[in-house]
């Protein structure tokens, strides 16, 4: 039988899968995915809204549309980016299938074998996932509580020639839900600059800060278009519309354009037009504005918990927004042994181990936990179990 | 700044994407895009479904969900295909972003940059489109009245070792509107058994039969797993949705499940579930047959007007389904050419010049006509227009 192509070695089943797969046994409290809080889905507005559509104007809404996607649904991309402080045109932005559809878009767009991503570390697991088959190597520059070390940047940016872009989550990262400081901001645009390489902003938790002042992004602060911005409306309306866009200078987002047309022709028409009616029609920022009141309070009940019922040389991070805490378990600690031994069999609880958000050298004593998706009761019932357990076993 | 990947060098702006700007200028008739005509979607129970959908389960249906689609879904689709005469299980199916984005994920899957792709000549220009990326080479195969010509295929086979697989349009193909004969079809998965390469089977338009005999899908002749099966709502439900599938031995969808989840994550989960929920509640081969008998009057139609107002020295076939005839001027003719002076500026007409289609040697004097998406009178007036021209210039 014909073999498979190289890249195909890099593409292997994730533990980001299997754990999706607890989410679905209702005896596993899981705190794995990071999937938003359902009683916050805009239901009855939707409802509405594709009801409308489908009555009046079913004829363009169910038909093909440009690749680029709807130029109504742009401009109001390029209206809230620009109102957030990143000012943006309609011919800035592209609709993508979710943002993930942006990373492996820019990867795709960049990286031939060998070439170099630098990404933070830990770093999102499914950018690994989407930039992988185009059989990149890794830099992984180590996070504190500001983010990205920009030191470790600059010697990396000076000591490999092969880069071609920075991958960086500066608002809320996903996994440690820390958020990149303001100078670190700058100074990254600036190496840029300095090492001639491209930043790849991804950004779909931006909107979801509950504390604390929101900062510039990575895009508004650059001048030379070296800035790839991603957003997402999965977590401030619903995942399962599948929206999200890529904002970018020209050149990139001709490219881009041709290679989502090449992908998969175009996104949903009439998944644009809902979300586009929706934020014509709505008042988002309003909706949003209880998402934050609704997940500080997750976060908050989370970070007590666990403060409360984790042994004592367990930390935690304490995210200014986004839907991840990360956790440090002691040296030697084994995060994903611990899961299949204790936390699934006797505390039905799942998390994801943090190991595999490692892109060049796994750790095993992080685990990643998402505040999202569960009940108060749920949570503080299933956090309560795992710390009993903890404690005996640690 | 930084440089694009080498794969970029294959990914230009191509005559469809022009093409499609065509369609929304009122003054122009275009028979340029795939375009279904919207008089055939079936609005009202859309309207119902999502309706339904969003009242009683948008917990779930707006929610994130297993990367592979929906398992009611992927249960619907392995009936029909059942059905139809394809022996389908529910495992051995992944939705996907449409149809094309399977050509996409197979080329990732398979191409490594040399390995060759037989098509035939001419060929989906939306395929090239997605193959091109993984810097394939072609081999392209003429095709007669019975679609590819088998013992060219099989000189193919035997002078290159590096065959990956035939991408076959076996039903209604575009641009030709020719169909495989059974004969084709079994010799096809013959040699490609005897040279242990691939077949990619792209059948969009196989629902679409308006005469002749349905003939068995390439993927029911094969008995070991090698031929990957694509099919689409696009063209029989609606193309906005963005709903469609493969079909394949279980190695091969278990990689192509892993890239769908890289590159897009998921399909949308509403749409999934709305079309899901049209196929439990409402006959869609009744939708179907009503489809067919607009789309045979209207080929019938642009046929017959063709035959009559074109110089007689311009062939075109007669499909026995789909959504596109295939035009052949006399050598020499340049159909761009004639188009960019004549026929878009004196008739107001564009259709698709041929060349493109034909992945390693354009040739000028063809060109593919939609007759899915004008009404009559709009499209008799035009070609009525075109006919003219045609018979003043030529």
């Amino acid at each position: 039988m014909s073999k498979f192509a190289d890249r195909i070695a890099r593409v292997q089943p994730s533990a980001i899968r299997d754990l999706l797969r607890y989410g679905d046994d209702p005896s596993i409290t899981s705190f794995g995915g990071g999937y938003p809080d359902p009683a916050l889905f805009p239901t009855v507005e939707l409802q509405q809204v594709f009801s409308d559509i489908l009555a009046t104007e079913s004829a363009t809404a169910l038909q093909y549309t440009a690749s680029a996607g709807l130029p109504a649904m742009r401009a109001q991309i390029a209206k809230r980016m620009s109102e957030g402080g990143t000012p943006t045109d309609v011919d800035d932005v592209l609709v993508l299938q979710g943002a993930q559809q942006g990373l492996d878009l820019v990867a795709k767009l960049l990286i031939d074998p060998g070439d170099v991503i630098v990404t933070e570390n830990p770093t999102f697991l499914g950018a690994l996932i989407a930039f992988n088959p185009y059989q990149p190597e890794y830099a992984a520059v180590d996070i504190d509580e500001d983010g990205m070390d920009v030191e470790v940047l600059e010697e990396t940016l000076r000591s490999r020639s092969d880069v071609k872009f920075i991958y960086v989550i500066p608002d809320f990262q996903n996994p440690s839900g820390v958020t990149l400081s303001l100078e670190r901001r700058r100074r990254i645009v600036e190496l840029a600059e300095e090492f001639d390489v491209l930043v790849l902003e991804d950004s779909p938790y931006r909107d979801l800060r509950f504390e604390g002042e929101q900062l510039p992004t990575l895009r508004s602060l650059d001048s030379e278009n070296r800035v790839i911005h991603l957003g997402s409306f999965s977590k401030i309306l619903a995942p399962g519309v599948r929206m999200g866009w890529v904002s970018a200078g020209p050149t990139i987002l001709e490219k881009l354009g041709l290679l989502k047309l090449a992908a998969d022709t175009q996104s949903s028409t009439l998944n644009m037009t809902a979300v586009t009616r929706f934020l014509e029609t709505f008042d988002i920022d309003a909706h949003i504005a209880h998402a934050r009141v609704v997940y500080r309070q997750k976060r908050d009940l989370m970070v007590t918990t666990m403060a409360e019922e984790f042994p004592a040389e367990v930390a935690l991070t304490r995210p200014e927004g986004g839907l991840f805490t990360w956790v440090t378990f002691p040296e030697g600690f084994d995060s994903a042994a611990f899961m299949a031994e204790h936390a699934l069999p006797e505390a039905r609880v799942a998390y994801v181990p943090g190991g595999t958000f490692f892109p060049t050298a796994e750790r095993s004593n992080f685990a990643r936990f998402s505040y999202s998706g569960q009940s108060d009761e749920a949570m503080v019932d299933a956090l309560t179990r795992l710390g009993g357990i903890l404690t005996r076993t640690m």
